[in-house]
């Protein structure tokens, strides 16, 4: 079954819709702004590369049926259209660096006639899915490196093909591994409050055929505990200068566990997760979402005291000096991070 | 509002059905040992201390009809009822507590006809309840010295008055310090996978005037790093000799996250909680529960991918070295913890 989160197809945005999985594996199509704006908000689509790769063809979306006199009138269109994105999930850095690829494709070939510039935007977008499936690839290649045979894995969230194009991030690892021949052993974190390990992590890993068990997340201590875990692989929603990494909430929570117990920690995610503006986790905004992602299981059965104040911040910021190494697609990155990540990423030897 | 969690009414065990919380607040009565084990598997009655309390009162339940000729033969049928009891959850240490006080209570009143032994079997049930209420109490008054005003008190699955008759162990201090005039504010982890937390103790907690904000056991990393935390206390299933600690899956896990923050961690409980026959938590029997639990929320909605593999292990182990101190109702026990658990509870000076 050959699975791909996110396309164009028939003048459309194509996803994979995951607030349906695992129950169904259903597509939807998407052809105005305001439904993406919303399936990126509730999470039809999700994951921060597949963040970048919608926000591409949505600003082609945006601005396709713009009657722009000029390039002036495009862009200001355009950057309205950008803005508007930019504002449905404030921490993922993917949709940015999207948003920000698209517009400086536009100033690239603001000489040309405006239906040429709208060409230009949409090929750009197909660009950043041909991109992100090689670059999952590319991360796969150099994580799976890190993964011996018979090695057990925990990982929370999902950073696996549903994140991405049609490979992962942390996940690309395991694919890889396998195809190298090696028997791994997966434990994914349910990840409360969204439980896109138990639907989205568990539902892929088990499609492909890779042995896969579920844990709560309260759990990941006691395997640890007892020996069970050998490294915890996560992925990224930004990754600031110095490598705090600001990823699904709980993965701060796991990176203390390895600390504790000796376990090597690893962030898996391409350059475009890297936001080099921010200097230290602090600076990365953190989304909050409605309460009712706790109090009700996926918005549906009410499971809390009626009425009781609820904190539910989407991410939490794991300090650097806890993080192993940061898998990119450019190689794998280690201390020292802020020299390694400017020559890595930043292309500064 | 006044809630007792078990109690004797009408010849019946009367409980709270801590399942239907917190939608509805419901009694139901138990007049039969089936019923009762039941009731302690599917969690209708759960909690440490108010295990030891249906304990007492289900043996007397289950030989109140007996029509035994000679205690010799009560005692078989008495025998038969504790381990029928006690095979309902393993890693309560208050259930065994609770059948064990009872079976010495039938043999301290062997030489008397058998209808005043089972007088005195409900008699010794009863005043492990009135027993409780004091412990509790006292629990609370040593604990509260713990607390100042202002704290921010995280804690976790439910250790309150519906984990014991009416009064709390964890909670207990929480409680009490508010009567002592003292502002806390309470953070609740929802504790999955049977969310304790967010239907108890988000729950009591309300219902007493405490500010309590609910958050997923993911959060409370953030929480701390976010300086949010002043101390975590939590309950305890079972205490070893030398002072680990068998509570809820994910204890543990925030005992690692106090040490990194370093925030002190504390355990609350009873002395009827230790057990002084096992030297360490290796020797605690570790309770698996149904995967069920995991992969559909409360039983109902389904959330994981079907099939998959789970691993549900209802209790976890905290080392003694990451315990900052036990509060218990004969005093606050620290570190050296063999000889000050031998010494407070072994009654060992």
């Amino acid at each position: 079954m050959r699975i791909q989160t996110v396309d164009w197809k028939n003048n459309k945005i194509k996803i994979v819709d995951q607030t349906k999985l695992p129950a169904r594996f259903e597509h939807i199509y998407i052809n105005e702004l305001k439904k993406l704006w919303r399936a990126i908000k509730i999470m039809q689509v999700r994951g921060a590369p597949a963040l970048g790769a919608v926000a591409g063809l949505g600003v082609y979306l945006g601005i396709r049926s713009s009657r722009a006199a000029n390039f002036s009138e495009l862009e200001k269109e355009l950057d309205g259209v950008i803005e508007y994105i930019g504002s449905s999930r404030p921490t993922a850095k993917n949709l940015f660096w999207g948003l920000k690829r698209m517009k400086n494709a536009a100033l690239a070939n603001k000489h040309l006639e405006l239906t040429k510039i709208k060409q230009a935007l949409l090929k750009e977008a197909k660009n950043i899915i041909e991109e992100d499936k090689k670059s999952s690839r590319s991360i796969g290649r150099f994580g799976a490196k890190l993964i011996k045979g018979g090695d057990k894995v925990l990982t929370i969230c999902n950073a696996g093909i549903l994140a991405t194009i049609d490979y992962g991030t942390a996940l690309a690892l395991i694919y890889r591994a396998k195809e190298e021949g090696k028997h791994l052993k997966v434990f994914a974190c349910e990840t409360r409050p969204l439980l896109q390990g138990a639907r989205l992590t568990a539902w892929e890993l088990k499609k492909k055929g890779i042995d896969v068990t579920l844990i709560c997340d309260n759990t990941a201590a006691a395997l640890m505990q007892q020996g069970l875990i050998d490294k915890v692989i996560a992925g990224a929603d930004r990754i600031a200068f110095n490598g705090d990494t600001a990823n699904k909430i709980g993965t701060f929570n796991l990176a203390i566990l390895c600390k504790y117990h000796k376990i090597p920690f690893y962030i898996a995610a391409p350059a475009s997760t890297f936001d080099l503006s921010i200097h230290s986790g602090k600076g990365i905004p953190i989304e909050e979402r409605p309460p009712q992602e706790v109090s009700r299981i996926l918005l549906k059965a009410p499971v809390a005291a009626q009425g009781v104040k609820i904190f539910n911040p989407a991410f939490d910021i794991t300090p650097h000096h806890l993080i192993t190494a940061i898998i990119t697609d450019r190689g794998i990155i280690r201390t020292p991070y802020k020299k390694n990540i400017a020559g890595v990423i930043g292309g500064l030897k």
